[in-house]
């Protein structure tokens, strides 16, 4: 268990550093085909609507953008797992707190972890006026 | 793996039918005491916070807010498991889409499953315009 927690947080630390690095391939990794995601704004379906929704945050990223782990709580079975991770994101003389909520499901496939279920979010007060 | 799906789906079935009666007991029964939760508007933790954060939002949906889970899917190993569901949430002659999203992470305890975290969001367009 302390092996498959050790895997799943190295997993998603390196999915980071690939957001940060504007790598597609590298965010797409060790992803489901199957992954459902409640993007920010959306939701997903599939590997390939998954990997559609990445470039135009990534130029956003490129402006300045922070996406920085601030905190990752793994809990791991032996073949299903669950994370929940805090991040700082957003133009960085702005967002010095870590606002983004992010959970991800995972399960075993051969032996190795990947990525089903990922769910982006940030608080909101009056979700009513949030509408856009 | 089979038995332990259904036992995480009628969990949180009978969790969601405490939630529209407004019994709290019934919603926080079958809750970690490190429960992790993020909720549409803060991050909480700790059982305590989590039925404090109840009562609010039973006032709003005795005004006649639906409440109903519209998809549900589960994924469980022997003693982790996470789940996603969509929800219709929101003044019934206006909320016909399943608009929140909740995933479920939960992990078995004493050969019992638990909710050890919630993460609650609706889909927004603009983060940032939706602060405050």
């Amino acid at each position: 268990m302390i092996d498959d927690e050790r895997q799943v947080r190295t997993l998603i630390e390196r999915w980071a550093a690939a957001v940060r690095a504007g790598d597609l391939d590298g965010v797409a990794a060790d992803h489901a085909d199957d992954i459902v995601m409640h993007d920010v704004p959306e939701n997903l379906r599939g590997i390939e609507a998954y990997r559609a929704a990445w470039p135009p945050f990534f130029g956003w990223l490129a402006q300045g953008v922070a996406f920085d782990i601030r905190s990752l709580e793994v809990t791991a079975g032996a073949d299903v797992a669950y994370a929940h991770a805090l991040l700082r994101c957003g133009p960085a003389e702005e967002e010095r707190e870590a606002r983004l909520r992010i959970t991800f499901g995972l399960r075993k496939e051969d032996g190795r972890w990947v990525v089903a279920h990922e769910h982006h979010s940030f608080p909101v007060v009056d979700p009513v006026a949030a509408e856009g």
